[in-house]
């Protein structure tokens, strides 16, 4: 008996749940369910149809739906959208928005990619055609549209996070004057700690973009039913013809919710190391779930394309697996990322200092800058704010501004959080060094060894 | 009492011994004693001189042997040479070659920096003013000079080691036409596998470098005393007007034979964990020591600027010391080190798959190409050699070459090669991503995904 594995939502990990369920067992009936019209696309190359770097959608796409069908000889239906789970039946309510019917579908292994959505506070939904959200494909081919219909003089993007900036700088890119509403502590918070926040903002404000420390509150549509302003909670009034609101995201779960299936604070799916939910038969993977991060061993909601990726493959292959092989397992996640905004690369590993303090927990902090590379080589400068446990020394996270290539950095933050190591193994390693592509003394090392004092001093006290 | 603490010779691991005795014992008298009339420069920067993009040798130097003396309040000796060390009384000969006279001087604690020389075959020694090898300032100094007064129309340089690449690359920029002569299999052949080679050798052939698979026999001096050709041992003659010697370095350690100092294999010192050699009072550190590397637990000879510093710190740390406070240690070191040629960046960490299979160890490789960034921007390609144990899957080196910045992922692989990663490690980094900045999938997940895969594979026969 051929088993049947479903699986509910395109884009990163869905797709890789299926092609790891493919490869694990080639006789399943495999069907990829997506609500929208795409799946399998690069989400965070949007941007540059909004910049106008690129011109044609169909770019971003890596698999059309009929070719990631037949490549991996698997089902594939679009418009369709998964409206309720039956779990003791193993039995889906599928709703097809092309004919508006209903069908029932049975599962024996069910995964749950369902991503996460755009949060829009109630105050600032409206029925202007000018005021967008950028999650999907769908949504970046909207912007584009309207950005090619007519002339934008000025936009507001409402909110600091990742998807924020990027859009603030694509439309600066395209010539637009562009102002970004966010309160100035809450500037890529999740990431960033005050010195490298400011850091940003004055990036930012370097290259012209509007940055206003406050938060929107409404918005006002003119008689003709376009966008006239962004109002802000100080009683402003910010006249704009275009406005994106980028206030966060939240892990798109109603299906579980409905027949309880755990979540976390975050209200994501909980899952084990092998990326099952509290329901039997039931995975899930990517964006939609809460997970064990490496540092404290807190749940947290990582949303970052590499897991998804990696959390899709471990859900696709223990879907698939039929009780022989190794199970596939998953290691804790630590929570990396970074951005490109023009000259700037800015990103971060592991947890801030003010995050990890609000945890109770006890750390010190080192902030330097040092050549990308030798003095008297073509060089920018780069920032590092390091942060280490103050009883043992143990890396809990690392913040970097710099020029181009500077993020790289990161990952050697990483693989060191990873293995639990310190602030004295991050000053041990074996830095390469030539004049044109680092200096003597790594950005890392000076790093390190300035955090090495620091904990010296903080245990002095 | 104060104690005297005597350094001997310049550069990076002597003045970094010198600053940390200093630190560490206000009040002995401390002296740094140099052959030559430097301390304390850019060494790896010197082929800046030969290439043309600097004029001034001033501008490698980081302190005059007056600043330094004054900075960190000490003696500083240039153009003396220490001839004997007699471990019995703690006395040094000491040479003026100023006054041709010679001194004895007491240590307490004395410190062996003395670096490594430059190899020049019996058969390659000459009295032609057209033969040069690049170990010291001195020496960038002359070949700068020799440049300057004459035209160079072709240049040959003898080995394929970091100085020979540099030093061809440098003279390639100046616009003059430049052979290299190196036997195939031995391009960097500490640092890269024969498919890496292959790629450096397309490399420099592509920017109109000749290489000649050849090694050399001897030189040829017209009768006016020039320098004629370059002698092969394949019976070639290639004219020539200017030849540098770059066919590796040997620790220079005739100090230390002299008064029995255990040796390893590549005669440098062998020193503890504390860089304390064999006797008694006497330290060692930087380019004329051998010591434990990671992986193997071997015992080899890294020469490499950060490592002479480090161990400089810690040299100088533990002969400063009385007894109070903790003695420094240092872990075992990774060799890794990259340069940049033009467009090109290449590297490595830890051993070849070459080397460790002559040391009997079973290992497996996967060697990959791709992208450094999304194919909708600006991307090079990156290529991984990635080496791993057999049996257990330990990360055992790391080649990498590709484009600016590409050498920075080797500082990840040597991170977790410190704590005895595995390739499942390096696949479970959170590499950060974002598409201008990396690909979706990094270069080195890519090879950690094709490593897993070899592994099993090699597992299964």
């Amino acid at each position: 008996m051929k088993q049947i594995i479903v699986v509910v939502g395109g884009v990163a990990s869905g797709p890789a749940a299926v092609a790891e369920a493919r490869r694990t067992d080639p006789d399943a009936r495999i069907v990829l369910i997506e609500k929208g019209d795409d799946i399998s696309y690069g989400a965070c190359e949007m941007p540059m149809l909004l910049s106008g770097s690129l011109e044609n959608p169909e770019r971003l796409r890596r698999f059309t739906p009929a070719g990631f069908a037949d490549h991996f000889n698997v089902e594939v239906l679009i418009r369709h959208e998964v409206v309720r789970i039956h779990t003791e039946t193993r039995k889906l309510d599928v709703a097809n928005a092309s004919t508006s019917t209903l069908v029932k579908m049975r599962y024996d292994k069910l995964i749950l990619a369902t991503g996460a959505s755009a949060i829009i506070p109630e105050s600032l939904r409206s029925a202007t055609p000018d005021v967008f959200s950028l999650r999907s494909l769908e949504d970046a081919r909207t912007i584009q549209d309207a950005l090619a219909k007519r002339t934008i003089h000025h936009a507001v993007v409402i909110g600091g996070g990742y998807v924020g900036l990027d859009v603030v700088w694509a439309l600066k890119e395209r010539g637009i004057r562009v102002s970004i509403l966010v309160p100035k502590d809450s500037i890529l918070k999740e990431g960033l700690d005050e010195p490298m926040q400011e850091r940003l903002l004055a990036h930012l404000r370097h290259h012209q973009v509007a940055v206003r420390d406050d938060r929107a509150s409404g918005l006002e549509v003119a008689p003709d039913g376009r966008l006239a302003a962004v109002l802000t909670e100080a009683g402003e009034k910010i006249g704009c013809d275009l406005a994106l609101i980028a206030t966060g995201t939240q892990p798109q779960t109603q299906l579980g919710l409905d027949v309880r299936i755990k979540m976390g604070a975050s209200q994501g799916y909980l899952v084990d190391d092998g990326m099952q939910t509290s329901e039997k038969g039931i995975w899930a993977c990517g964006d939609c779930v809460e997970r064990e991060e490496t540092v404290f061993g807190e749940i947290i909601h990582a949303p970052l394309s590499l897991n998804a990726f990696r959390s899709g493959r471990v859900a696709g292959r223990n879907a698939a697996r039929k009780g022989t092989g190794r199970p596939a397992r998953i290691p804790a996640v630590v929570k990396a990322a970074a951005l490109a905004l023009g000259s700037l690369e800015i990103g971060h590993t592991g947890w801030t200092e003010s995050a990890a303090s609000k945890l109770g927990k006890q750390v010190v902090s080192a902030t330097i800058k040092h050549r990308s590379a030798s003095s008297l080589s073509p060089h920018s400068d780069v920032h590092v704010h390091l942060v280490a446990e103050s009883a043992t020394g143990r890396l809990v996270g690392c913040q970097i501004a710099g020029g181009l290539g500077t993020s790289q950095r990161l990952n050697v933050v990483t693989a060191l959080i990873r293995s639990g190591g310190t602030v004295d193994d991050l000053y041990n390693v074996d830095f390469v060094y030539a004049p044109r592509l680092a200096p003597a003394h790594d950005p890392l090392f000076v790093a390190a060894r300035t955090l090495q004092k620091a904990l010296n001093a903080s245990r002095k006290h």
